[in-house]
């Protein structure tokens, strides 16, 4: 439906022992993709296991592509791309139970 | 803390084209641990773009990770182990600001 939100998943490969270094990056994109056109929400998850394939993933509402687009092209993000392997992506729920 | 729901996040590599091969798997899955004692809720999201990492992304919510644990370690489900690469591990969530 045109006007439900997309919802970027990033999932981020993190050694262990790296939960700290993580988080202060994270935290600083946060901080700044926070206060951009068209940000709707986040929550981060970490696995429970500290050898999961992706120890975050990251899953954030925003209003549209374009918004998150927009924001993720500023200088002020780009330089703070967090020193990860990650993947990410928009998406649409299609199934839902909730 | 101790009662929350653990959140079970799978991110599968589902080729271009291949969507209904996928949903016709998922949903088979699904009509199983929806029965399942412990289970809560699920949201399966379908990338934007047909070329993602990962084409879907499973957010299921169960009541425990004992729950989920035995539920996918009941031969019926493991009998359904869907025909692609998956990365499933259970989460909690660490930050949110919905």
């Amino acid at each position: 439906m045109a006007n439900d939100p997309v919802i970027l998943i990033n999932a981020f490969e993190v050694p262990a022992g790296e939960d700290d270094k993580f988080l202060a990056s994270w935290e600083s994109s946060h901080d700044f993709l926070r206060t951009q056109p068209g940000y709707l929400s986040t929550r981060l998850h970490r696995s429970l296991a500290p050898n999961a394939d992706f120890r975050y993933v990251n899953v954030a509402r925003w209003e549209s592509a374009e918004a998150f687009r927009a924001a993720t092209a500023q200088p002020e993000f780009r330089a703070q791309t967090p020193p990860y392997r990650f993947h990410a992506a928009l998406y649409e729920v299609i199934r839902e139970d909730i």
